[in-house]
């Protein structure tokens, strides 16, 4: 899935820009510790509901995770 | 979940666009024919898979049914 690749490149970025771990980012989004992690190896497709989480810890709009090219 | 409420707003307003009805769109995009209405009543997370393949059948970008105000 293409969107999954746009989704997980970007989610890596905008984490690492908060100087976060994967493991940081979990807790911090109060969702499972390996989920992160399975979003940027776009093993898993995420939910909105978890966007909307990661946006929030990671203060971003959600949009973010959609963008091409970043 | 507010992501809940931008996606089901768009999305209704994208198939609405296209002259589709909830049971047409989900058959285009091969998925289950209750899904659609559920998106738009707000009671399921769309996964981002769910959201590329809606994206294909309304040739639109998937980052159109995060655009708020629309």
């Amino acid at each position: 899935m293409r969107l999954r690749e746009t989704v997980a490149r970007n989610l890596r970025r905008l984490r690492q820009a908060k100087g976060l771990s994967q493991e940081e980012l979990a807790d911090r989004a109060d969702i499972n510790r390996n989920y992160v992690g399975m979003l940027e190896r776009e093993q898993h497709a995420a939910t909105i509901d978890m966007l909307e989480k990661l946006a929030d810890v990671l203060e971003t709009d959600p949009v973010e995770f959609f963008r091409r090219g970043a």
